[in-house]
């Protein structure tokens, strides 16, 4: 008899389940329709790009872009709106770099750009030999004998082979490039720029001193520069470089991130967070980096407030202030959550681009992870066939400490970098329907924790 | 004793798949590594667009790439490569088509093009009243009365609301369109562009007559002549519609697939095809519609022969010939495999765009489904997370009654139809590295088939 009712139960079990599942999927189907048809986001995409651009932390354009991201947050229908302050760095390009490779009597500039947090040079620049590595086995191998005194030139190119983990790998000489190259006694630093692209954009992006180092100006270049110049270098021997970058570090700023809340109706203290970061490089519209998870985020809340569906738990579309050069904004929610005992339940982020969307990754506990994933026939009619092990992003990232599941919207990643921290990231390169189909996906996933939970 | 007897064998064989699937990832692993380093498929597509350009079947460029495309697989190492002959209808655009609205003395120019093997105007044009409609439903209810001696204009805009079947749907306007409406006596048609793109960019693309009903030049337009145009007919009644097309229909011409192989070292007789179609619309350089298909297949052939490996069975790389406007290749290629009892176990085709790759397209039985699937894991690595059972392609259509399980590269869709068929279908608008992931996953799955069956 136990078998039997065991068995019965099972059905049901299995019978509400499907129901569970259809309803939702016509839920997650009126979403879709929605956000595809009436929604925001390529609109509010242009205007952060079109109308504000670059959005550096510490910059009157940073400001702009939490006011103009709240009145969005508003009209698309949060119960609150509030900003959570967060101090900033506060650095500047100042005039545009300058940098030129001279043989003998003849020049060549380049195109490069200033790696963000670098310290300039000295008002009227620097000139010293340039001495080509490939990587820190080369740079330890050559020692200070022959490093000191001469800019470094790091040329190590994205590995081709590898489908995903090119950045990653490569990153490292952009981050700790000047202190290592300055504990040999070098200059000034130079990148090949991070990207898989042969072009002729520079890709700047954040760089890391270490108090105890010698603080090194340190520049990229363009791809096209970094093959023109190992060319040349194989050939000549003496070889000059003058660079002259202008930029500064001014006092922190005071800032925000922008929070929009719908409060949840059953279990309001079970909160979900969904965002992407609001500040982006100074040499571009940030579109991609990370404009389009800042919008996806702010329409996710949109097309759940239009469809008339209270959520259960309390879903917080969050605009992370300075993910680029500091995280100060992840930090500052995070310990906020912490002083507060908030409970945070799930977070997701979307910052890798607003392309096609692949995979969710998701993260938590293999119990969490199966619940997460009996979801995925859902998605299915929406292109996405995997919930990955990777979950999380670098602003949700401090959350990871008070035990939040971490999930993460894992775009087509292969056109990322040939745009990411460079002049061509603008609101062109943005599809709008592969734009609005991630925000689809991110209204679908909160949706089912809010109404699940974890 | 049998029961253990069974355990036995049944974990044997999970340990023979599991070291067997070890194996393969390492075989898949190195083709990868391979085309993303070394690979000649960007560089192939390169040649196709910018030193040939489009390929419209009967042209001079068709021919040139049967030429280049047969050389390109000798230099990719093809066991042999042939020729396999068939005659291919010969539509020319003729001169530029001209198409001015005109509203009392204001005439305004359209971007427009002619729809593939429409008839053309006579030498001195057209002139009618312009009447909308938005569907056939609306044609219908207007009746002969209403539609006689107009030249109509089909506005029906691609359904954002459908993630993937935006174009099936749409697309009857472009291909039944002028019969419906010469139905009811209309002198010509235009229609809006299928596209979900608001821009300048007309699209063409083949429209069907039928030979009871007489036979009208059609035309497409920009979708944001289409909007324009919509906003006038509101306002104004009397607006007239002037159109030139110079396009004619010519004698068939001989034309080839172009078909390399490897012949398999166990099973030659079991047949693998893999490939693309060669033929291009005349607007452009046929750069995602279908050159990526077409290098993909090449590329394929070539990480095979360069792996060492030895097929098991024979694997063919095909150029099939005549997509666009007439599917004669495809049913060339069928025909000749039934004439000659050719057993085809396994076909794959790349042609809905050389963007990255969100599954692996699959069909066949429910066994063999399950087969296929069983290899997914090999994909994840790659970014493919799903098999859905939606494997096929024009070209390979034909070999369905043959008994061959059909396979395509489902590749992120939402780009596609912004310049299919139009003239920013360029060799720009490709991304080397999601190209090469196509040919990856193309190679992966054909050497799996080879090495295992089905």
């Amino acid at each position: 008899m136990k078998k039997i009712v065991l068995l019965f139960s099972t059905v049901l079990f299995i019978g509400g389940n499907l129901f569970a599942q259809k309803n939702d999927s016509l839920v997650i189907r009126n979403f879709s329709d929605d956000i595809l048809v009436n929604g925001k986001a390529y609109e509010n995409l242009r205007y952060l790009c079109k109308k504000i651009g670059a959005r550096l932390s510490g910059s009157a354009n940073a400001q702009k872009a939490v006011e103009a991201t709240a009145r969005m947050l508003k009209e698309a229908g949060a119960d609150t709106v509030y900003l959570q302050p967060c101090m900033v760095p506060h650095w500047v390009r100042g005039e545009k770099e300058q940098a030129i490779i001279q043989t003998g009597n003849t020049k060549r500039a380049l195109k490069v750009c200033a790696l963000g947090m670098s310290v300039g040079t000295p008002a009227a620049g620097i000139k010293a030999s340039i001495i080509e590595v490939k990587n820190y086995d080369e740079l330890k191998s050559l020692g200070a004998e022959k490093v000191k005194g001469k800019i470094v030139f790091f040329n190590y190119a994205m590995r081709p082979e590898l489908v995903e983990g090119g950045y990653g790998d490569a990153v490292k000489y952009r981050t700790s490039g000047p202190v290592e190259a300055a504990k040999l006694g070098a200059v000034g630093v130079m990148i090949r720029s991070v990207t898989h692209a042969l072009d002729y954009n520079p890709h700047t992006g954040t760089t890391r001193y270490n108090d105890s180092v010698k603080k090194i100006p340190a520049i990229a270049c363009s791809t096209m520069d970094a093959e023109w110049l190992q060319a040349l270098l194989q050939k000549e021997k003496n070889v000059q470089f003058f660079m002259k970058m202008n930029c500064r570090q001014l006092p922190d700023v005071q800032s925000y991130n922008v929070i929009g809340e719908i409060k949840g109706s059953e279990k309001p203290a079970e909160i979900i967070t969904m965002g992407g970061h609001l500040d982006s490089w100074d040499l571009a519209e940030g579109a991609h980096d990370d404009g389009t998870g800042i919008v996806q985020a702010i329409e996710a809340l949109r097309a759940i407030k239009a469809s008339g569906i209270q959520p259960k738990r309390t879903i917080r579309a969050v605009m992370f202030m300075n993910e680029e050069n500091g995280l100060r904004g992840g930090h500052a929610y995070a310990d906020f959550a912490a002083s507060h005992n908030e409970h945070h339940i799930f977070a997701i982020e979307s910052d890798e681009g607003g392309f096609g969307v692949k995979s969710l990754g998701i993260g938590g506990t293999p119990a969490q992870q199966e619940k997460l994933r009996s979801w995925l026939p859902l998605f299915t009619p929406y292109g996405i066939y995997g919930m990955p092990a990777d979950g999380g992003g670098a602003d949700i990232g401090p959350l990871r400490v008070l035990g939040t599941v971490m999930s993460s919207i894992n775009p087509e990643s292969q056109r990322y970098f040939d745009l990411h921290h460079a002049p061509n990231d603008v609101f062109e390169a943005v599809n709008k329907r592969e734009l609005e189909l991630g925000a689809v996906a991110m209204t679908a996933i909160v949706y089912l924790v809010s109404e699940y939970g974890l």
